[in-house]
């Protein structure tokens, strides 16, 4: 595989209970080295459109025949408004990748989205789309799930492209505008 | 000097006639390859404070103490909102080195002051600050002034965190942030 691989990393920023929308930062970059190009689009907090926002951000990126692969910062952008991974591949022709660094508890998901949604049965049926598997490194597991890929191609992608610690650089670096741009710096790892 | 210097990369973002203030963007890096931190920030279109908005970012970021070096794109954040070089350069007791492509054209920029503001031979002053060098690249010439550094110095920083092109990563990332997040898609070459 190319190291110079244009990965698109995605990340919404943090909102608070007042926001209605939060924004999302799309990050081009050539495998985990070189910047190429930064997209914004928001999505509705616990909306039901991010796989729309996300497949729409791609269509309208003038980067849209380089990218190779799209990594997201876990299933959900915007609470709980939750990304097909399926449906978002097989409109862009893409792999998707996500990936968090703590185990989703799906006991306290499935019970957070029964109080609070009354479609909770469709959330939950796209949230648990893709086999989530825990990949271990030399520091802590990460957990990903992947569509439009196998497992080892995407252990591969994701070793290209991370640096430092186990984040790769697409999604640290969405990470870090999304939460620098909303709140005046950024924090945390992603 | 260390190719992990830690260097805070400077632009503003693009704004229209309707617009009362422009985003700023500050990018800290280690040389020219890892992001740190993302900070924001704003200025009034064609106000007074750059300066000081300049130095806040700095003196408020957990960063501060790392920092090394501040890289701004121009000598003008928000249209004719001048950054006083010598005045960021002594408050945050760091190097302050400005850049741009383009030669900036004095007799143009005088007349476009002295048009516009009451205040132009004030805006002027500060604008001309600090010596004007040409550095020639294996593309085009960089045109830079800096203040707090000598111009071998500055050189030397500019050569650590250039990695294609000419302009240094800090300042280039810091331009496709700002773009990107105005417009939704980054555009240009900062």
């Amino acid at each position: 595989m190319k190291r110079q691989i244009r990965i698109l990393g995605i990340d919404d920023a943090p909102f608070t209970f007042h926001d209605k929308y939060s924004a999302v930062i799309g990050v081009v970059m050539r495998g985990g080295e070189y910047i190429e190009c930064v997209l914004r689009g928001q999505v509705m907090i616990d909306g039901t459109e991010a796989t729309l926002i996300c497949q729409e951000m791609i269509q309208h990126s003038r980067h849209r025949k380089q990218l190779k692969v799209i990594m997201i910062d876990g299933c959900c952008l915007g609470g709980f408004n939750v990304v097909d991974i399926d449906d978002l591949s097989t409109a862009t022709n893409l792999p998707v990748i996500t990936i968090t660094r703590d185990k989703p508890d799906h006991q306290k998901i499935k019970q957070a989205l029964q109080n609070n949604f009354e479609d909770w049965k469709e959330r939950w049926l796209v949230l648990r789309k893709g086999k989530l598997h825990r990949i271990p490194t030399r520091h802590n597991p990460i957990y990903i799930k992947c569509s439009g890929v196998s497992l080892e191609e995407a252990k591969e992608i994701i070793n290209i492209s991370t640096i430092r610690g186990v984040i790769p650089e697409p999604i640290r670096v969405a990470h870090l505008i999304a939460s620098g741009i909303t709140r005046g710096e950024s924090y945390g790892k992603a």
